[in-house]
């Protein structure tokens, strides 16, 4: 399972029915947060996301409608009896904000909270556990802020049976050979591991391209070949000029840049409130990239 | 009109339909806000309330669940265009809480933001304005916390018609008059204002005495005589010893303080989420003080 759940796809000024950003990442058993705006918490409440299985918190920028919600998301599940570790990553004075609000409360947290800052020195992997690996990379965007990419990626190489049976590998070797190494039977003889497996499947990718101005030499390394890219489209097209004087982006735009990274799918957010209808935002995404979705509030998307 | 308008009732743990704490005061054309828990803006919207028309905000304490909206609600409304100022009282901190995350932001705001930081020495009147005089008090909580006193006071004098003409007062004159001057007759002679006005009718007070344990030597100056009063009733008097550790109130025990006090009528709210139901604390909070009612989200109570 490895799929995105939308908790607010709105811009700056929420409304009553659209929320400011917060997605959540699902991989296989592992829970995950993208930004987390005003009320991320009763989105979550409100579409069955157990707050308590968040492993790992990712703030794009410190624009609030994408991390107001924070603080009280960490004091909720401290309140909760939460005990687990939580991983938060974040511009560096994400740090400093928190703590200042927890001083005051003279609150102490029931678990541990480890703070990594992003840099745009320090982009790049963020971590790898298990299947996953996630990377940021720096946006175009008003003030300092990343995207987040998601690799989740297979690493067990596949077993060819009939070839493995061929060169007398034991099956109990099975899981070591899917891990790449070589057999030696009793006799000496080595078996290299590519003589009996192939190469581990494609694994799938999501990107977050948090909130950015259209800017293909910034972004397009990071989404080429991705299965499914969020984009930010906050205007549509006719605002082109509003868009980059605010350092947002086009419908026109988002499109534009999906068809050029050659991704599977595309799901555009953060949009203006001024637009009461989001269906717009299709009407002109998808004859530039037909694989276009509204990200839209308590759907879970599969990567 | 001097009304109070519920927007929040529960206490830190939000849930689907009970809100952190936030409450909107209406006198004649002013509104006012007191504490502004997480979500609070949207609670405005969905109850009508119009954001761009609160003039003042008041911040009992730093805890999360009273103040994590706020930051939000002064975004949006200077998103909005909002330009007249905004008056702001509360903890000192509060001030570096809300600069830090402006900073950050690299935001400037449409409008002056006026801080006015409360203190323990500084306790008494905050402001007096035409009618409307609001004073604020420690209650006795884990970090400083204060209890918010509003009274709707009449400043001008009944005129006694009838008087008036006995002693020819031109009626020109009945508005000087209701400010209590005298009146002096072309041939000289004075009538006194006295004898032609009586005493203003007595004002209105509600008291918003926040999060606090039992405690009739701080609270019942304050609350004494008070047209209504709102008062927390985290939990039922089964668990008055861990309401006395967190730094909470019982139903029972507001209940006592508002018969002690000779309130006009009680509201009880900051329920813990614990209680699916909240009718319970009207069972035990009647039977000492009959004049209870539930504060409910969305239900303006009139003074």
């Amino acid at each position: 399972m490895f799929a995105v759940t939308i908790l607010g796809n709105n811009s700056a000024l929420p409304t009553l029915d659209r929320h400011p950003t917060a997605q959540v990442i699902t991989c296989n058993d592992q829970l995950m947060l993208v930004d987390c705006g005003e009320g991320t918490q009763l989105q979550m409440a409100r579409y069955k996301v157990r707050r308590s299985r968040i492993q790992r918190i990712f703030i794009s920028h410190l624009h609030g409608d994408h991390y107001f919600g924070l603080i009280g998301f960490i004091n909720t599940i401290s309140l909760l009896g939460r005990t687990e570790p939580l991983f938060l990553y974040g511009p560096p004075a994400l740090q400093a904000i928190l703590q200042i609000q927890m001083d005051v409360a003279n609150t102490t947290l029931n678990f541990e909270l480890h703070f990594t800052p992003l840099t745009p020195e320090g982009a790049g992997i963020l971590f790898r556990e298990k299947d996953l690996e996630v990377s940021y990379f720096p946006t175009d965007h008003r003030i300092p802020c990343y995207g987040f990419r998601f690799d989740f990626v297979k690493h067990k190489r596949r077993i060819n049976a009939e070839q493995a049976r061929l060169y007398e590998v034991p099956s109990a070797y099975y899981s070591k050979l899917s891990e790449g190494l070589d057999y030696t039977r009793k006799d000496g003889t080595v078996v290299q591991n590519d003589w009996v497996t192939t190469a581990p499947p494609k694994g799938k990718s999501y990107v977050f391209c948090a909130d950015t101005r259209y800017n293909e030499e910034l972004l397009l390394p990071h989404i080429s070949g991705a299965d499914l890219v969020y984009h930010e489209a906050t205007y549509l097209h006719d605002m082109e000029t509003r868009a980059w004087e605010r350092y947002h982006s086009t419908a026109f735009q988002a499109a534009t840049l999906a068809a050029h990274g050659k991704v599977g799918r595309l799901l555009l957010g953060h949009f203006s409130s001024k637009y009461a209808e989001v269906e717009v935002f299709l009407t002109e995404s998808r004859p530039v990239f037909p694989q276009t979705d509204i990200a839209r509030e308590g759907v879970t998307y599969l990567v």
